[in-house]
């Protein structure tokens, strides 16, 4: 793909660019929000429920928060990364001379076992450009035959990042390939950056909907004695002086969509927040952010395996660099994550993957987090955005992760 | 409830009625379209998957379908029954004398454990009127916390129907109690089909924008050359010259629903199919609708847990009577429904329940079904609503069931 240097600036007009080029491609994802989801964020956690965390004897925070949840597990291909994919393809197209010096043949690499490998074979299918894919070959065999579903090559490698990049590197020497990575790159940031884009217009749009129905009600009620004041939009009856989003929580892997949607608020006064796995030190963006000095290196097996690399140089430098576009990074246990995800499967009735509930798990469990919303949201509270990055979980892994409990 | 004799007819004014008194209360949910699954229903099985089932040896059928899917699973409470019971809570209110008589205090009573349970408990609830809910004294802790928390008062009783329909007397003896059945009464079936009424409008609505969709593609892309013609709207490529529905499939258990949309379907030519487990004798829809005489009694341990229930009286009459508005009964094996939930789970990326996977399962599984659809939609194929019913089920329930696979 494009050489960074060469790419547009890491702004918000140029995640608006980067939306006008994607949009064609990818799913305007739906905008939901659950009632008890929002009750259960805004109610302070009792004491009994903080013994044995690392809260445990602190006065519980007691936030007030709306849930707005952004389902790019209804995305193409079960996740955001088309965007990113899309608009990196897009980009090189218009590269010059690229598609004359044979680009379509010449073709596009990642190495990848995860939702960026599928979105990049899917974008480059749909230009008629060549895709390999470079996968470990420990990989589970229906990620490989997904990739493969969307015209890709599959090429093994190790499973270590070495290997895996020695294997891309012979693929470019020998064939002319162009890599497109995961998320260390502008256009890829500027294509993740669009769903932050999209998440404050839904909002936007949906609360003037919700005054405007408010504004109807009142008036055809009047001297009519309603014994509920539940609304059917399944938000919470509490109506909000608000016109947008106060603030953004999205989960935290390589730091492409945190930082592209930290882009995409700038300017905006909406606060944008990042949330990852605790677990085996998977929190290296939290620690980067906090020292200044990113972490370059993690190894660990959270159960959010779409969070498990480290965040890259680019988006680090978005997420904690002088701008300081992220306002906090958040992190959570394997079994927050896991209780997130149980109610975002029997509350919203979604399928979500366990990095997609990241966020919801901040929200919900961390005092850090909520002590933030109390402070800054007061009385009235947040309008909150969270991301839910992606759907791709089996059943098979659904029932090995819940299977196993008693009741 | 009211004295059926006293109820509205049976017919789809009745349903476009209902549809006026229950929308205030009941969410409008929405329609999704999946080109995988209409490409895999729309695909002829091999003789290989043939082999082993009941259709083993047989030309496979060659059908062409779009499937239109209703999200009932995203209906409050989970399920359709919302309406079902909201319709018979209204009506019970405007019949003379009962608020005036204490009916609000001498409340509703039912025997259900499912999800008609927490429908009622909800629609009393929001009308300020007391619910008391006989459920077998075997139901699961959750289903029971899940009736509480909607207000009502749960009596428990024995497993058996006369153990509970004993139970559910007793309440009426003592407390001047209305019954409210889950589907054997008119205001129940008008309710459930006011479902069937949006899914015809919305397919309606979503024909129309993707042939305004196609038009305005057609304008701005000629002379531009496109690679791909796939377009974002996730549904088939292939252009449609219809306006709506050709049939809708919905499952069948105490017959409501089915019974409700088929009359919601009168005098539209749009045809009306039931769907229901095989297992153990789970078809006694099927089994009635082709001998003329109802089954009156069911004992199955099926998967798909909503559909244990006998068809009932009045829904049978609408099903299989002279009108004869159902136009076929298909019945599908525990594996199929497990196949489609899969399916559902994970290419949907919802949450739905076994029950609400019987139509989908018929319409990939079922080569009786999928030959009517060949021979009647032809070249042309259908447009075919398929009813997702509630998506009430536990991440630990998912867990047994898929989480014994091998994968």
């Amino acid at each position: 793909m494009a050489d960074p240097s060469t790419c547009a600036p890491l702004t918000r007009a140029s995640v608006v660019e980067a939306h006008r080029i994607v949009a064609p491609h990818v799913h305007r994802t739906p905008v939901v929000t659950n009632r008890t989801l929002s009750e259960m964020a805004s109610r302070p956690r009792t004491a009994e429920e903080l013994r044995g965390t690392r809260w445990e004897g602190r006065r519980p925070a007691a936030p007030r928060m709306r849930l707005w949840f952004k389902c790019e597990n209804m995305q193409r291909i079960g996740a955001f990364k088309v965007r990113g994919a899309f608009h990196a393809v897009e980009k090189l197209m218009r590269e010059e001379g690229w598609l004359g010096g044979g680009g379509r043949e010449k073709g596009v690499v990642t190495h990848s076992s995860g939702n960026h490998a599928q979105a990049l074979a899917l974008a480059a299918r749909e230009n008629g450009i060549k895709a390999r894919i470079v996968m470990p070959d420990i990989s589970i065999p229906q990620k490989i035959a997904a990739t493969r579903g969307y015209g890709a090559e599959v090429i093994f490698s190790g499973s270590t990042s070495p290997e895996r990049e020695a294997a891309a590197a012979r693929v470019i020497a020998e064939t002319g390939a162009r890599l497109v990575p995961p998320y260390d790159h502008p256009d890829i940031l500027l294509g993740q950056g669009t769903m932050g884009l999209e998440l404050q217009e839904q909002v936007g749009e949906m609360l003037a909907a919700e005054k405007k129905q408010q504004h109807n009600d009142k008036g055809s009620r009047s001297g009519e004695e309603k014994t509920t004041t539940t609304t059917k939009s399944g938000s919470s009856s509490s109506s909000s002086s608000k016109t947008g989003l106060d603030a953004i929580i999205t989960p935290c892997g390589g730091g492409g969509m945190l930082s592209g949607v930290a882009l995409s608020c700038e300017g905006t006064g909406i606060r944008v927040f990042g949330a990852e796995p605790l677990f085996q030190g998977a929190d290296d963006g939290k620690r980067g952010y906090e020292s200044g000095r990113r972490v370059a290196s993690v190894s660990t097996l959270t159960v959010a395996d779409g969070l498990r690399t480290p965040v890259g140089e680019i988006p680090f430098s978005v997420i904690a660099g002088d701008r300081r576009l992220v306002s906090g990074m958040f992190s959570v246990t394997e079994a927050e994550i896991l209780a997130a995800m149980r109610l975002v499967l029997e509350r919203c009735k979604m399928v979500v993957e366990p990095s997609a509930c990241v966020p919801l798990a901040a929200a919900l469990f961390d005092e850090e987090f909520r002590a933030v919303v109390e402070r800054e949201g007061g009385e009235e509270g947040w309008e909150l955005g969270i991301v839910l990055s992606g759907g791709n979980v089996g059943v098979d892994a659904i029932g090995r992760m819940f299977g196993g409990g008693a009741k």
